[in-house]
């Protein structure tokens, strides 16, 4: 389920905000569509983002835009995810090629996998295992990172079922990985964000995998807001944390996770879901997009190189 | 703002589950209706949950009802909240009457001051506190529990503001507490339920309160679905906790928390937003409306009585 494919002239994008209700595809002609399909999260995941931004400079280049100003609007358009800046670096070096974006994004795809298979060996038979947000074939070129995990491991017959975090505001679980999982057949139960701790206390989570927007050189993850909650409640309850994530992940230029800018996204997002207002009018609302989970509560971290343990600042050096 | 009172020949409520967009008051005539409303969750809230019942009572009681066909059906609605048996047991030795229903709702409302003010002793000045779901006046006769002590509080000059989490799936939080406190000019700042531990991690919350549906003699804490979590990222960040409840909501027949029922409500309620499909249809859902927090991670209980400490097992005894 490739959710970002080149055709023809154009690239055709999933529109992520209208799923799982409406299967739309969108076409994408300029760095300019591409930049506002970013923003508006028609298109999701720290590597699907990358790609999307390598794709957007090379229709920049094919239509003879001014490439230099394609690369700074596709740079402002979402500040967390390290994969963007690093596609975008890539892709300057590499001329702004449609043969470099079409390999970043097949790399993806590639890395997704080995993701999957190393992530899998750290799975126990039966394992419910929780996820949050979606690091799925959604996020990436194809397969996932965190779901790549889980699908590497359901293949091997070591998943009871899958927890899905619905993950607001934006209900990328309960919309997205909730979508990708059933459609691959793979059990499922949802629930809302606050559940998660309750049936860890009944001891009904055996493990936690979840992807990331940005890794510090130490090992701290930026990823989606309330990952950090889930990386506590691990903790407490004596549960593994995994984090997958391919090593255009990792940010080599940061060592403490505060130092990872965190979005914050509108207030609306908060305030409505699809139109519908669920608070009074001209609440005061804060919506940061993403937190960060401190290295020392991520058990192993997950890349297409293998299975990372801590000291990561060890693990990581190379990256 | 009382949400339950008695008018002439008939109890009116304020329907909640249409605030904050519209606000209705229903005429409740007969038991049947009271315990349609406390199913349909239109009163909700332990302390309101009992008045509701016992005003019940006393409407089969004046219509000549089978009553105690009227008291298995209000103690069959919901089974968290123990203040429901506790009013459906005072008002059977009280013969049912509208007197001891009336008296029930003044009681209430007058152990919410006094919840309030012992509570707001707790409070620094500029105190930065988070609460989840809705203690508030819309959950008792008036003034609220957890939101009673953060009244009190504000009057005292102590409050910066108030974190609300939205309290899914039900969205209390959202609809209600954020409702309630901007009506009496309290600063809030409305959250996801995902964002409080970030919040936390920052350094940005003083304080939770929250209320409570039962509390054993060992001091355990059923509350709505999250506060668990809360809890245990209280402990985490090294923030006080603290439940406030009238001495009604003490189950002195349990000691465990592992023992209090918890009803899981339909799994529509995390599907659906305002019938918003939001989820695949079909997907299995597991929708737990409750969570026990057990009494290690309770700086204090607030009841009308006092300020208690560990251990509860002490400080509950006559309770």
């Amino acid at each position: 389920m490739r959710p970002i494919e080149w055709h023809e002239d154009r690239v055709r994008l999933l529109d992520q905000t209208l799923l799982p209700a409406q299967v739309v595809w969108l076409d994408i002609r300029t760095a300019a569509e591409a930049a506002e399909a970013i923003v508006s999260m028609r298109i999701r995941g720290a590597p699907a983002i990358g790609i999307t931004a390598a794709f957007g400079m090379a229709l920049a280049a094919r239509a003879g835009e001014d490439r230099e100003a394609a690369r700074t609007l596709l740079a402002s358009t979402r500040p967390t995810a390290v994969n963007l800046f690093w596609a975008l670096e890539r892709m300057k070096k590499a001329g702004d090629t449609l043969a470099e974006a079409q390999a970043i994004a097949a790399e993806d795809e590639r890395m997704c996998q080995q993701i999957g298979d190393h992530g899998a060996s750290l799975f126990q038979p039966d394992t419910r295992v929780l996820t949050h947000c979606n690091a799925g074939a959604l996020a990436t070129g194809d397969y996932g990172t965190a779901l790549g995990v889980i699908r590497s491991a359901h293949k091997d017959g070591k998943v009871r079922h899958v927890w899905v975090d619905e993950t607001r505001p934006f209900l990328q679980g309960a919309r997205l990985t909730a979508w990708e999982l059933m459609a691959d057949g793979i059990p499922i139960k949802l629930i809302c964000d606050n559940m998660a701790g309750h049936f860890m206390q009944r001891g009904e989570v055996d493990a936690v995998v979840v992807g990331a927007d940005r890794v510090t050189a130490h090992g701290d993850v930026a990823n989606k807001i309330g990952t950090y909650t889930l990386a506590v409640l691990c903790k407490e309850h004596g549960i593994p944390f995994y984090v997958a994530a391919p090593s255009s992940t990792v940010d080599m230029g940061l060592t403490s996770g505060q130092d990872i800018p965190i979005e914050e996204r509108d207030g609306k997002e908060v305030r409505e879901v699809f139109g519908v207002h669920v608070a009074p009018a001209g609440v005061e609302v804060r919506n940061p997009a993403f937190d960060v989970t401190p290295h020392h509560l991520v058990t192993a971290l997950i890349t297409e190189r293998g299975v990372l343990r801590p000291p990561y600042v060890d693990a990581l050096r190379g990256y």
